[in-house]
Formats: structure tokens, sequence, C-alpha cells
């Protein structure tokens, strides 16, 4: 049995083969494969794409989702082992996965970082915690990476560029008002390292380059393939040559716990945004954003209701790619 | 492709045709006509009919629906086009209604009016963006109107009286502590008018006429029937000759965003409240209104409590038309 | 047609029925007996188990749950008889039970107590409302009682212990910071008098005994089948002989309503804690609990980590017990 927690845990040859089972999905009719199996999503944080994608996805192979909400319709749950739970959380996560595992197939979990300390939140317990415990596969719905979004978006590159081994993929922060997760930037750099691109890591400051673990995985795929890993902060660099430019604003790692710091840097980079003058910088790029985004903030109207822009099919490969996911999982030839 | 948003955008005989579906579906088993489809529920208010309704009459259907609540379970969502997006929403409708319109066969749309400036509600910007921009039907779950609450009052008047030809309505304002929607107001009117009754208007003061669009949709229906549209304050002449008093209660027009200058009048009219002494100014007319309904301050329980209450027949018929509704708009047919 | 509101109102006889049904459901595929039937979930306070295994469970035997929380995504429900509904409540559950009643072919509800009178929390107003308004069976989720816990108690321990007749188990009150319900309690108590057990509770004080109705029950079961009923505040002669050790926390009856009173006594309780010491004083046996539970504060961790407790199984019964009991109310065979 395996969990799908980070693609940094499995190869290769075995996305590339999920992305092939997914463009199956997509092209037509297919066999309910799950019928009598089932799936519970918990849902620590909101979701319109992830929550619609699974339980449908699940619905068209035969089966069922059960969605979850701890600490609004379902009690809050305590991740510490051997804590005395005098707190808020009324039960422990042993209980729940243990528990879940009893009734459902799979786990699925969108559990969020604190945004307090990184150091604890890159250990992932949310989810750690639920894949110890759980004796079905778990699988990320969104935590400090977001493994889904990863193989929506390489289905989506397929898709309007074929191979992509040797495509320059631009990985751009952008402005937001608050300090988001770095889920989705950690996931593009890693998705793109693994199936061959050139990344450019295109960010304010040093301060804003993502965590070791996944720089580290990113330079030693693109160093494997014999591409390139690049970080910069000259915007006019960073577009140069992509054949996508994927935006995502993010939280600065060493500024958390202590965000008012981290603001004048941030607000200082609302030039970032993408729009149209950066666009043309490069040789007529895609255009991609996990969703949900803010317009004229993160990006213009003009380049999210660009043709270049493929933000809507990437969020619709969500589903086909979940489907062969919780297929190979489930049938367990993942 | 054809939006459910209003049913002045739909003929007499659609909506015959649409009863006649609607009671088909009630008489009995009926095939899965929706397998493999399904549809999307979106509410930004409660819901325990709508919901219930939309989500067994879709798996009835053989289908399956996912219910969405933005600002709770998912992200908040902005409508104005061109905004920057710095404040609350996360997302935009066009990013929203795209998406879900690759997931899904069809939208359906709970919004409420914000009860701050009518002439902007009146727009129903929430859900005319999601049809704008969705690429799949839009059906409306109460916004300014409710139409399913229609073509399920309209199921039971038929289902009780025969032909509404030339049947009386008496369609009254009643009291309520806060000032509420004039969405169901704004419906019966129209599709009573529309299947050629006699309608009066009962409310407490001129400010409660409802909008000049129902008003004049409802006096060009009237008129084109042969029948009569009558707008009176005096209680005695509202109930006289009606053969169904619907009771409603909602906020004056012109005291949008500044209800504390409507409360004297509003409070100065709890005779309104439908009682049996009003009753009994009818030759024992049918009594309804659309749930929910406060007990004692919109109606007294000897009314509701009497044979004569048909409001549990008006809400079981949701199912049933909407059955009608999804299977007409998602096979093309309607 | 028979609501399931307490096990009070049922016969050892139709107990064990139910019990042998559900160790027929859990064995192995079984037909889909309940499809084109459906449910209403109505809660009023949080679950994880009970939602699930009751969506799950129902989807399982081919029909459909619909999930509604009042005062959340649904409107807020008036109970009282009578009463000019100017508060809070916009419906009344006499619309709410009678409209769901045409709708789907079973209620069940969670309920808790309101915490403030016991003498009116008794009455168990809510789910009460809903069984004399519901034209279709009620099940009770959890209100005062907790039924279908007590089944799920019941099928667990003869899986463990095989008959339970003069098996003892200790019922013991346990540490919680704060006054929790008294359900689980009552219900674990009469499930075990009724099915033959010799059952002793354990309570800090005399002002922890349960509800009279409920000791009088299982003074009368045990009395029957030639067993004993005692209560002591002795950890020790709890424990002493012990086959099953069954744990909850729940709040004194006489403080109900001034908490801040009980708080001292409650305070001076917490060696009630259950561990691994107070097991030794058993024969080796068994322990449980409901779910959730606080670890280190209701039971140590040792004790719930060890292979003679049990609470996970009898979560996971929930969903067998459920299916049966679903399975025969809706055919009409209870």
């Amino acid at each position: 049995m395996r969990h799908f927690l980070s693609t940094l845990d499995f190869s290769r040859a075995e996305i590339e083969a999920l992305l092939a089972a997914a463009r199956a999905f997509k092209a037509g009719p297919h066999a309910q494969t799950l019928a009598g199996k089932s799936i519970a999503l918990v849902f620590f944080n909101p979701s319109l794409r992830t929550r619609t994608s699974f339980e449908l996805g699940m619905h068209q192979l035969g089966g069922k989702a059960i969605v979850l909400e701890p600490g609004k319709g379902a009690w809050p749950i305590e991740f510490d082992d051997g804590v005395v739970m005098d707190g808020e959380p009324e039960e422990h996560v042993r209980e729940v996965a243990r528990v879940l595992s009893r009734y459902v197939d799979a786990i699925a979990v969108r559990a969020f970082p604190k945004f307090q300390r990184w150091e604890v939140d890159r250990e992932d317990r949310v989810i750690q915690s639920f894949a110890r415990h759980a004796t079905v596969p778990v699988i990320n719905m969104e935590t400090i990476t977001h493994p889904c979004q990863e193989l929506a978006l390489a289905l989506t590159l397929q898709e309007k560029l074929g191979s992509l081994a040797g495509k320059k993929m631009c990985l751009t922060w952008t402005y937001h008002p608050k300090p988001l997760n770095t889920a989705v930037a950690n996931s593009a750099l890693i998705i793109a390292a693994k199936l061959g691109m050139d990344v450019t890591l295109l960010c304010p400051t040093p301060e804003y380059v993502l965590d070791r673990r996944y720089m580290d995985a990113a330079a030693e795929y693109t160093k494997a393939a014999g591409r390139t890993l690049t970080v910069t902060h000259d915007i006019e660099a960073g577009y140069r040559g992509a054949d996508i430019v994927y935006a995502k604003s993010w939280g600065a790692l060493p500024y958390f716990g202590r965000w008012d710091d981290e603001k004048p840097v941030r607000e200082a980079s609302r030039r970032f945004m993408v729009d149209a003058a950066k666009m043309a910088l490069t040789p007529n790029a895609l255009f991609s954003h996990c969703l949900p985004v803010r317009r004229n903030v993160k990006v213009t109207d003009e380049v999210l209701d660009s043709p270049r822009a493929i933000h809507i099919d990437e969020a619709e490969n969500r589903l086909h790619v979940q489907k062969a996911l919780m297929d190979a999982l489930l049938r367990g030839v993942l």
C-alpha cells in the first residue's frame, strides 16, 4: 500500500504512467473501476475545485466520497503524540485515521501550514500523522505541496506543448496582499524539474527562495536530465525564453511568524504582478496559475482572458488526473 | 443552451409543459434520464428544501449533485468586472463559472440580495455573472425571483384547483421582524398572472408595491389573458373572493439600505398576519406560503394546521418540478 | 411504522435480531436492499463517525443520504408548540418534519441537550418533535441516549466475549474538562443490562448517578435476567472482576445550568482517568469508549493503544449495525 503525499516519492516513469492514464480517462467513457469503493475527503481549509473534482471523480468511477470538515461539522483533532488533551481538540488523529480506515478505502487530506514556524510546518505533521495511522492510502489534497495540482499542470502542459523536455518554465512569484502557502510553488518547481524542463524561479529577493528540500530535489532532477535550474530576481531574465509562465504568490520562509516584518518587502514587490508587458518578453508563452487567483492583483485581466491562458484547462484536468490517481491507488497498481 | 433564471424568459406553453412533465415524474417510477450527468449547487444562503430536493432529485434521475458554499467551505467570490481584487474575495466568477462548467452539466445558484441598494440588487448580478461566464445551463435557486418555487406553487394550485384561469390569488404581504427578500413575492405575482389568474397584491402601503419589472410583466400577462391585476391596501378587499391566499413578507424597496426608517411602518402593519378571521373573508380559500414560515408571526397556527393549508404540498412539489426542469434543461429539450 | 428513538422501546429479542442482521451485513457482500430509498441526516451537533457511517451505509444499501445542518447551512428551527416565532428560528419542526417526510424515507437526528435544565432536556424535545410530526421513521443519532452506539457496543462485545450473559461491565465515569452529555452513559447502562450483563456504575459521587429513567430500566432488566446492577464510588470495587471497562465522562444532573458549582467536584475527580494501573485491577478486561476520546485526560495512551482496547472495532461496527437498522426500519420489518 502506498500513500500519495508528494511526487518526490514517485519516479518519473510512475508520474508519466499516471498522466497517460489520466489522458485515457479524459478521452471518453470508462468503466466504473471503483464500484463499491469509498474515500473520505478531510478538509481543514476551504476548497472549490478540489472538493468538486474529487467528489465527482469518485462518483464517476462508481464509488462514493464523504466530505468531512474537522472543527466545523466534525470534531477538532489533535496531532501531537503523548499530549494531555485538555485543550480544544476532542479526538486524536490516531483514532480518526484508524476509524476512517475501517469505513473507507482511501483518505484524502487538505491541511495548510499554520504559518507560524516554517521549521514545524515543513514537517507536514497533519498528513504525515494520517499516513502513519491510516491503514488505507492517504492522498494529499494540498498541505505544503499540492501533488494533484502538479499532475494537472503536467497534463495540461503536455497537451499544449507536447514533450516537456527542454521547454522552459518561468515560475514567478507574484503579489498577493497576504502571505500564502508555498505548496503550489514547491509543486510546480519539482514537477517541472522532474519532467525535464529548464526551470527558472523568479522571486523578489533571496528570502523568497523555496525550501531546500524542494530546491535540492529540483536541482537533482534538472541535473539528471541535463537541464538547468536558475534562480533570478530580474523579471526580464526570468521571462526571457519561457514557454510557460506559471505564477503563484507565497510567503517568504524566513518571515514565518513575523509577517508584519515581511509586509514592506511584499508591498515593494507589487511590480511582479503578471501583465501583458511581461508576457511580451517571452516568445508567446502560455500562462497558468492554480486557482483561486485574484485578478489585477496577481495577474491582469488581459493575461487571464488571453488565448494563451490555460488555467481553466489546468483546473479541468484536476478531475482527470485524480480519477487516474484514485483508480491506480485503490486498485493497488501504483 | 438556455438558462433558467426567470420565468419571464419562458412562454406560458413552456411553463405548462414543464408542469406536465413534473406531474409525470410525480406519478411514479421513471427512467434515470440523467445518468452520468452532474450539477453543482452553489449556495450563498441557507437552504433546507432547495438543497434536499435538488440533491435528491438529481440522484433520482441517475445523476450527481455537488453542494458548494462559497465563503464557508469554498472560497469567497468576486462578481465585478475589472476590479482590483485586493479585498475579501479570493477568486472571480469568471474562473468559478468556467471551471465548474468543465466539471458539471449544470450550475444552480442561490444568491439573495444584499439589501443595501435595490437598484443594484435588481440587476441580479451574481446569477447573471454565472450565466454570462458558464458554458452549461444555470438554474436560479432563488435570487431576486424564485422560479423553482413558482413551478411548485403552480403545480400545487393546478392539483387543487384544476385550471387556474380566472381563479383569484390574493398575494398578501405579511409581517416578519426583518425585511426579507421580495423574490417569492415577485415570483408568485408573475406566475399567477402568466397562468391566467386574477391577481390582487395586498400590502400595507404603496411603498410595498413590487418592482416595476414584475408589476409590468404581471399587468401585461393579465391583460393578455383578459384578467385583472389589482393593488390594494385594504385587507378585506384583498381577501374577498380569493381562491388562494398566498402570503409572504418582504422589505419595501424604497427603504433598502435604511431599514431603521422602515421599522415603524413594518411594526405598524402586524395586523397583516394571516389568521382565521381573514381567511373567513374568502369563499373557503386555500392557503399557502413558501417555506420557511414563522408561525404566529406571519401566519397563525390555526391557518397553517387547517386542511386548506397546502404549503407542505407545495414544498413537496419542489422535488417534482425540479426533476422536470433538470431533465429538460440537461437533455436540451427546453 | 416505528421510530428508533431509544432501545427502551425495543425488546431484547428485537435487539438481538438487529445484531444478527448486522453480523450478516459485516460478513460480506449483500444486496442493495434500499435502492431508490433516501434518508435525511439532520445534525444539530458535530459528527465524524455518525455522519460517515450513515452516509456510507445508506450508499452501500443502494440509497441516498442527504446531510442537513440547521442553523448552519439550513434554517434554525423552533420546537415549542404555539409559540410566537419572533426570535431566531425561521421555521417550525412541524413544517421541517412534514416536508422532509415528503422527500425522504427516514429522518435521522442528532440533537444534544442544552445543558441548562435537565428536567427539560430529559424530555428530548427535538427528536420527540420530529417523531411526532414526521410521517416516516425517525432515527436517533444521539440525543439524551445514543442507541446506535449501543448496538455497535453490543455487537463488538459479542464478537469479543461471545454471549454477554453474566459478563461484568464496569461503566466508569472519567474526567473531561467540560460537562458532557449523559447519552452514551445512559445507553451503555441500558444495553448492558438488557443483554444480561452484571453492570457496575462507577462514578465520583452520588450526584453523578444517571437519570432515574435509565437507572430504573437497568434495574428492571438486570432483575429479570437474574443479574445485578451496582452503583459504587470506589474505583477498586468498580473495576474488580470486570470483563469490559467502558468509560465515559458526563455532567452531573443536579448541576445542570450551574456548571461553575460542579467544577470543583469534577476537578477533584481527575483520578478517575482510566489507566493501566486500574485496568490491572481486572482479570484482563477489554476496554472501550465511544469516540471522540481525549487521550491522557479520559484514558491514557497506554490503555488506548493496548491490545485489549476495542474502541476502533466499536466505531467500525457503527457502520454495520446502522445498515441493519436502516434496512429493517425502511423495509418495515422491525
